[in-house]
C-alpha cells in the first residue's frame, strides 16, 4: 500500500514522499525499507535518525529530516490503528447463541451477544449488548457481565462476579474463586470463611491469561463501599498469571504486570503501576501514582508517588545505590580486616 | 436481625444489649453500627476498643467493654457461620449427572454425586459420594475422588490421581500432570521420563485456583511409601497459582500461600507454612512447624521449627537486621574511605 | 521380572546376578533390594555405593562393585524406557474424532489424530498426522499443529499458533493470547495494540500445565525473520505456570522452570537454563549457554555462557561471596563505629 492511501485509511496527514510502498509494520530499530514505523516522543530521536523504515508515524512536531511520515496526535495509537489494517482481525465470533451452550434459568442475553460452544451460563446471570463469550467459558450464577466485553475460552466467572462494560478477559482467567481465608477451630482444623461478596471489576479492564483474583468475604468490608467485594477499577490493566488476593482494591488505571501477587486486602490507588513479579503483604495500603518497580517486595505502606525496588521495597534510588555497593561488600569485609589489624583491632571482640 | 435472634440461630449466648439490629458484618476497623465483628484473640485489643461495630462475637473471657455480643471458644469460627447466615450459598448444584456428560468404561458413581455439563470421566475413575463436580471438569482414567468434595469447573485431574474426602479444587487447578523431569541422550536431545506415579491428597485439603502439582515417576520412590507419588498431606491447604513440582511430599496441616513454587522432590514437614512467593530449590526438607516467610528462597534443609527470611532464606531475625543494615550500605563505603584516608591506606591495594 | 528379562526387555546387556528379581524402580538413596536404580554419571558415585538397590543401570565404564546391572550409553534414558514397562500408560486416546468435538469450516485434520470429547476447532485450522488433542481443548482460527503433538485438555491456542511436530503441551496452557502492550491516547486512556501476529513454537517442545505464552505484534519484529512471531525454539522445555511476553524469542535447547518470567521482547539463546522463578525485564538478552539460577532477576544483557544468580542478578560467584557477607553485614556497622571512635571520627559527619 502506498503512504498515501494508508494516509487516506487513518485520516492522517502526510508529508514527504506520498508514494512510498509500505508492505509492513516494525519498531525502529529492526524496520526495513517497505516498513512504517512510528515514534512515540522525542526519546526515541537517536532510534529514529538509526531507522531504516520506509516511513514513520511521527508527533505534530517532531523534526522529520527528511522522510516520509505521517502525522499523528498520538503516534503510538495510530501505528495500532495500522496494524488492525495490515494484519485484520480472523475468526470474529458471529453474534448469536450456539445450540450446545447451556443456559439456565433467568439467565438474561443482550442484543448481539455471541455464546460459543460448550459456554455454561448459571441461573440469574445477566450478559449484554454484543459481549463476546468465547467456547468453554464457564459462568456461574448470578453474575453480571457489561456491554461489549470479551470473554476468553476457558475463563470462569464465578458466583456474584460483576464486570463493567469494554472488559476483556483472557483463557484461562479465574474470577471470583474464593479465597485463602480460614479459621481454626478449637481442635486445630481449619474452616474456609465462606466468600460471598464476589468481585467488582470496572469499565475497560483487561484481564491476562491464567490471572486470579478471588472474592470476598464480609470481614474485607471498607468504609465508602456500601457492599464489600473484592474491586479492580476502571481503566485497570493487569496481565498473565497475577494473583489478586480476597478484598483487595486496585484504583481506576492501574497496571499490574504478569506474576505481580496481591495478598489478601491490599489496597492499591489509581495510576499505580506494579513491574512483574512484584508481590505485596496482605493489608498492604499503596497510594495513589506508585511505581513499585519488576521483583519488588510491598511490605508496609507506600504514600502517593512512591517509587520503590527491592525485597523489601525501599526508594528506588537508594536501591540503586544499595545494589551498586552490595558487590562491594565481600571486598569491604577484607578492608574492614585490614583496618583493624592496622589498628591493633581483634574483629571477633 | 436482632442480636438475639443471631445467637439463637448460632446457638451461642450473647451478653449486653439483644435487641442491637444486625443487619451485616464487617472487621473491627471498618465496621459500623450495624454490622457484627468479631475479636479473634486478645491481640487485637486496641481495635476492639477503637471498633465502630454495633456487636462483636467475643472469646469467652475477653471483656467486653459494656459492648453487645457473642460468646465464643472460636470467634472466626463462629464469624464464618454468620457469613453463612447473612450471604447464604446460591447456585449450588443439584445431585445427579448432566446429560451431557461423558463418562468412560467401568466409572463408579457414588450417591448423590452432582456431574456438572460437558464434564468428562475417563475410563475406571471412582467419584465418593455427595462431591460435586462442576461443569468443564475434566477427569482422566483411573482417577480416584473421595466424598464431599468439590471439584470447580476447568480443573483437570490427570491419570491417576487420589483425591481423599472433603477436598475442594478451585477452577483451573492442575493436578497430576507430567513433571518437569527429562533424560538427555547422548546426541543432546531429552527424552521426558514418564510421570506415571501420580498425586496422592489427603483429606480436606483445598486447592486454589490455577495452581499446579505435577505427577512423580518412580526416582521419586521413598522409604516409608509403599507406593511413590507426589504426595499433599492432610488438611494442607494450597492457594491459587502454586506451582508444586513432581515428588514434592507436603505433610498435614501445611500452608502454601499464592504463587509459591516448590521445585521437584521438595519435603516439606507438618504444619509448616510458606508465604506468598516463596520458593523452595529442589529435593529440599522443610521440617516440621517451619516459618518461610512471603518472598524467601530456601535453598538448603530446614531444621523443625526454623524461621526464615530472604534469598536465599536465613534466620528471620537475622534477616531484619540485615535488611535494616542493607540501607546503610552505601554510607558504609563512604566512611570506609574516610576511614582508609585517615590511616593513609589505599583502598586499592 | 528377572534381570535377564529386562535385559531383554530393554536391548541392553547385563553383568553380575540375572536372576535379581526386579519389582519396581527407584532413585539411588531410596531404592530397597528389589527395584532397579541408575547411576547417571561418575558424580553419584558415592550415593551408588551406599544405594540398597537390587540392580542398577550403569554407564560403560563405571566399576559395578559386584552388583548386578545393565550397561547403558545412557542411563537415565534406559531408567525413563523402564519405567514404560513398570507403568504402562493408560487411558491412552483412540484414533478418531468424538461426536461432540465443534469443527469449524475449512478444517483440515491428518491421519489417525484423535479428538477427544468438546474440542473446539475453529476454521482454516490443521492438525497433523497421529496428534492427539485431548478434550476441552479450545483451538482458534488458522492454527496449524504439527504431526505427533499431544494437546492436554483446557489447553487453549488462539489465533493463528503454530506447532511444529512432537510437541506436548499441559493442561490449560494458554499459547498466544493478546499481549500486555497498550498505547496511550492523549486522554490518558489506553488501547490494546492489536497483537496478530501469534506464536511459532518448534519441534519437540514441551509446555507445562497453566504456563501463558502471548502473541506478538507488528513492533516485535526482529531482523532475520521474514514474520513476526513470538517464539519458542526446537527442543526447548517449558516448565508449569511461565509467563512469556508478547515478542519474546526463546532458542533451541532452552529450559524455562516453573514460575519464570519473561517480560515482553526478551531474547533468549539457545541452550540457555532460567532456574525456577527467574524473572527478565522487557528486551533483555541472554546468550547462548547461559544459566540464570533460580529466583534470578535479570535486568541488563547476558554475555553467551554467562552464569548468574540474584536480583538484580550478578556473576553467580561473586553473588555467593555477597551471600556469605550479607550475614556479616549488621557486624559490620558495629565494627565501623568502633574503628570511627577509635579514630575520633564522627559517623555522621
Amino acid at each position: 500500500m502506498k503512504l498515501e492511501s494508508l494516509a487516506k485509511n487513518l485520516g492522517l496527514p502526510w508529508e514527504g514522499d506520498p508514494s512510498v510502498e509500505i508492505a509492513g509494520l516494525a519498531g525502529l530499530v529492526d524496520a526495513g525499507p517497505s516498513d512504517l514505523s512510528f515514534v512515540a516522543s522525542a526519546y526515541h530521536q537517536a532510534a529514529f535518525a538509526a531507522s531504516g523504515a520506509g516511513a514513520f508515524i511521527l508527533p505534530q512536531d517532531f523534526d522529520r529530516a527528511g522522510c516520509a511520515c505521517l502525522r499523528s496526535a498520538a503516534p503510538y495509537v495510530d501505528f495500532a490503528r495500522a496494524v488492525d489494517l495490515f494484519f485484520p482481525r480472523v475468526g470474529v465470533p458471529e453474534p448469536g447463541v450456539h445450540p450446545t451452550a447451556v443456559i439456565g434459568e433467568d439467565v438474561a442475553l443482550g442484543q448481539d451477544v455471541s455464546v460459543g460452544p460448550y459456554v455454561v451460563i448459571g441461573s440469574g446471570s445477566h450478559v449484554g449488548d454484543r459481549t463476546v463469550v468465547h467456547p468453554h467459558v464457564t459462568i456461574y450464577a448470578n453474575v453480571r457481565i457489561g456491554a461489549d466485553c470479551e470473554i476468553h475460552s476457558g475463563a470462569h466467572l464465578r458466583e456474584g462476579v460483576r464486570l463493567g462494560d469494554h472488559v476483556c478477559i483472557q483463557n484461562g482467567a479465574v474470577i471470583g474463586a474464593e479465597g485463602f481465608g480460614f479459621a481454626f477451630r478449637p481442635d486445630g482444623s481449619r474452616v474456609r470463611v465462606p466468600h460471598r461478596c464476589g468481585v467488582e471489576i470496572g469499565d475497560d479492564v483487561e484481564i491476562g491469561s491464567n490471572t486470579t483474583i478471588d472474592a470476598a468475604h464480609p470481614g474485607h468490608k471498607r468504609y465508602g463501599h456500601a457492599e464489600t467485594r473484592t474491586r479492580i477499577g476502571d481503566a485497570s490493566k493487569i496481565d498473565n498469571l497475577v494473583q489478586v488476593g480476597h478484598g483487595v482494591e486496585v484504583g481506576p488505571g492501574s497496571t499490574l504486570c504478569a506474576s505481580v501477587a496481591l495478598a489478601g486486602g491490599v489496597r492499591i490507588g489509581r495510576s499505580v503501576y506494579l513491574g512483574g513479579d512484584a508481590v505485596c503483604r496482605g493489608e498492604v495500603q499503596i497510594g495513589d501514582g506508585c511505581f513499585v518497580g519488576g521483583g519488588a517486595g510491598v511490605n508496609r505502606d507506600l504514600p502517593p508517588g512512591s517509587q520503590v525496588l527491592g525485597r523489601p521495597a525501599i526508594d528506588r534510588r537508594l536501591w540503586a545505590r544499595v545494589v551498586a555497593a552490595r558487590k562491594r561488600l565481600p571486598d569491604l569485609l577484607r578492608r574492614m580486616r585490614r583496618v583493624e589489624k592496622r589498628l591493633g583491632i581483634d574483629e571477633n571482640d
